[in-house]
């Protein structure tokens, strides 16, 4: 089946950054075969935008999808971590709970135009089976951590439960199953070794938190007399597979060493603020070509799993950093959360751009809220003005999975009431907790 | 008519900070008469709030309402307050473009849970007749400036505009005119001192730019060896009718002087930030008991009128400034944007809070949106989660201005379709000035 597309703004996000002013484009079942003012072969369906931005779906390449159940819990609190997270986790997540905390975050994605995720939690093929369910292009990962998790007894579990899993999603169409240890300072060095062979031997992504915590900082200093970028690329732990999330703390040596190794990075500004932990040199990375891409974090950090508010944030917040008030244009901010995400992931041949052969993954963000007038510019009014409830359409792999802001394949209120049901004793737990938390 | 509003999450933003869960409020025309876990008085009609959160209106305390058209243009340009502001104000901009912006740029507003104003620009009048029309709590300074304006054929000429408009305003039940010098560095002192006076002589408020731009403060340096603040108190220009826009740059002494003179300071972070300029002190503004209200600025600085991406901004950026993530709890935050803008504005004892007797100014925010479960503190939710388009119903001194999402006293397409027509040759203008910026 043919659809058109019509009656849009569209944002190619390719190289020349083409913008076509009331635009078209044509997509069978899952590609897109067409692009221009006016597209001429025949379509079975048409789809009116209604002066909509028609645009890549935006990558979300950092998130933990299982803790929907954690969010807005404890948030200004200064230790919640070992207040909240840890206990709550390692006690009450079940697979059950990952499963439908998935399925909701995965609609929470849709809905404000997000096409592919990348997750590192526990219980993982759950989180595979929600994306296949839900439709959507998901990169999972299985963590790995020195201390028993909520689904393994013994410590580095994780990385049986990669044998285990990863072959059974490695030849989904959609879904590309990873292993995610969990830190550089939760894994020993023998096991992010083993980890990292792993990632070699069945050829899928690694990816870990790096260079994000003060203490992880003076660790790998006292211990190796390195920063844990160091320490990773001497021991050949850093090449084209790897994502590192985080970044806050890293120099110019640790940027030419992941430029050198071809690593992504996912910056996690919100979440990265929110716990006052610092902001990753952003301007020094995109400088030395290293592909950057954008990731909300998990729900209890970032609290949204939407990019709209990432974007106004990072522009303002490195236009200030850098004291350059024309650094960081609108168009360069919104390729964060489309093509550079995906080169991050190496999905660019796939995704990220609207160009004639790539996968139909796409959005249409609506201009008829009041806060889109006047749109001189669509990249700033996304970047600067939008926000995550203005999405429209939302198509992941030539299939329609939101509509008039809604989703099509499955009902949120149904999705909620199941994600209620699967977490009645954590939320208990999570209120006993709180309450406990003593007034400053 | 008395009015129920039930089945709310009521934030009373009172001192004590009270919460009623499953709450009522009772109002009549205009004010507040009744609010707990339960009514007991009658009433003629009811509103399901649906599980929403019922707090008070938001209180933006500087913006540029008039200045709608110029929005997205040119936002990441190096000087664009010398290629686009001064040559299209000056020329393009009419005291009907004025009228019909402020229309749209108060629906904005009300969409999305402003209730209250503080707008200086120029054609005052046109403003507060906008907002007796869209029946909001506005306060609107005419802007003195030492060059002619698009109001005004010679310099200063505002004064003279503050001397016919003030009086026809005085007295109105939701407007209160006052006066807006540019800033410190736009007049000089006699025309200070004139401005001051005349404020005090109607008895109104002040409000300028102030300690916002680098080359402000090395004039101030330069001509006085002072801050523009020691400057304003050295002449005695600060009172607790003052309110300072902005005050980027200011040092402790600064801080202890506003304080002394009991002045208000409206704090622009997101224009602040987008514009590379820095970030107030705020940690230090509120340990020394200032009142700082929030202000989106104008629409061509924040882009957006609303205050959500601001709350969540201020949260993320002040907890990474003072490197402490269990500093400026959502509570406080939400605080900003409500009970605090208000003692700003020195109309604490009519609204900022829900409480007997105050105004009913009021909103309330839905929790069905994907982005809102669990919800486990109200605060938390409405600060990291919420979005502007997320709020069903707005209140303004008893009056019904939005429900369900939709303005209920004009048509938000009638003021598009009003403003595209006043702006008819400002957009052509724009846009050939925009052609004109030359690629980097």
């Amino acid at each position: 089946m043919r659809t058109l597309i019509k009656n849009v703004t569209i944002l190619t996000m390719n190289e020349h950054f083409d913008v076509i002013e009331d635009g078209q484009m044509l997509i069978d079942d899952e590609n897109i075969i067409e692009i221009g003012k006016t597209c001429i072969q025949k379509y079975d369906q048409c789809i009116d935008g209604h002066h909509g931005i028609l645009l890549p779906g935006m990558i979300n390449i950092h998130t933990h999808l299982g803790m929907i159940p954690f969010r807005g819990l404890g948030d200004d609190c200064p230790d919640r971590l070992r207040r909240f997270l840890f206990p709550l986790e390692s006690k009450y997540m079940t697979a059950d709970l990952v499963y439908h905390s998935s399925k909701y975050a995965m609609a929470e994605m849709l809905l404000s135009g997000i096409t592919t995720f990348m997750d590192m939690y526990y219980f993982e093929d759950e989180v595979a089976k929600a994306a296949d369910e839900m439709k959507m292009r998901g990169f999972v990962g299985e963590t790995i951590v020195d201390f028993p998790s909520c689904d393994s007894q013994e410590a580095y579990g994780g990385l049986d439960y990669c044998r285990w899993f990863i072959p059974r999603w490695k030849n989904h169409p959609l879904i590309v199953p990873f292993i995610a240890p969990h830190a550089t300072n939760t894994n020993d060095l023998e096991h992010l070794q083993l980890a990292h062979q792993l990632a070699t031997q069945y050829n899928v992504p690694l990816s870990l938190h790096a260079s994000e915590l003060d203490y992880e900082m003076d660790y790998f200093q006292k211990e190796y007399h390195m920063t844990p970028t160091a320490f990773l690329d001497h021991y050949d732990l850093l090449d084209q597979n790897v994502i590192l999330a985080h970044c806050i703390h890293i120099n110019n040596d640790d940027i030419k060493l992941i430029q050198k190794n071809k690593s992504g990075i996912a910056h996690c500004l919100v979440s990265n603020l929110k716990a006052a932990k610092g902001v990753m040199p952003l301007k020094e990375l995109l400088e030395n070509g290293v592909s950057v891409g954008l990731g909300t974090d998990g729900p209890s950090s970032g609290n949204t799993l939407e990019l709209f508010s990432m974007l106004k944030m990072i522009a303002c917040v490195h236009k200030t950093v850098n004291h350059d008030r024309g650094a960081f244009h609108a168009q360069d901010i919104l390729s964060l959360a489309t093509i550079h995400g995906a080169k991050a992931l190496h999905i660019d041949h796939l995704v990220g751009s609207l160009e004639v052969g790539k996968k139909a993954d796409f959005i249409i963000v609506e201009t008829d809220s009041v806060n889109m007038y006047p749109l001189y510019d669509p990249y700033s009014a996304l970047v600067y003005s939008a926000n995550p409830s203005q999405v429209d359409t939302v198509f992941v792999n030539g299939k329609c999975l939101v509509r008039h802001k809604e989703l099509q394949l499955e009902k949120l209120s149904d999705l909620k009431q199941n994600l209620q049901k699967a977490s009645q004793t954590f939320s208990k737990k999570a209120l006993e907790y709180a309450k406990e938390m003593p007034d400053e």
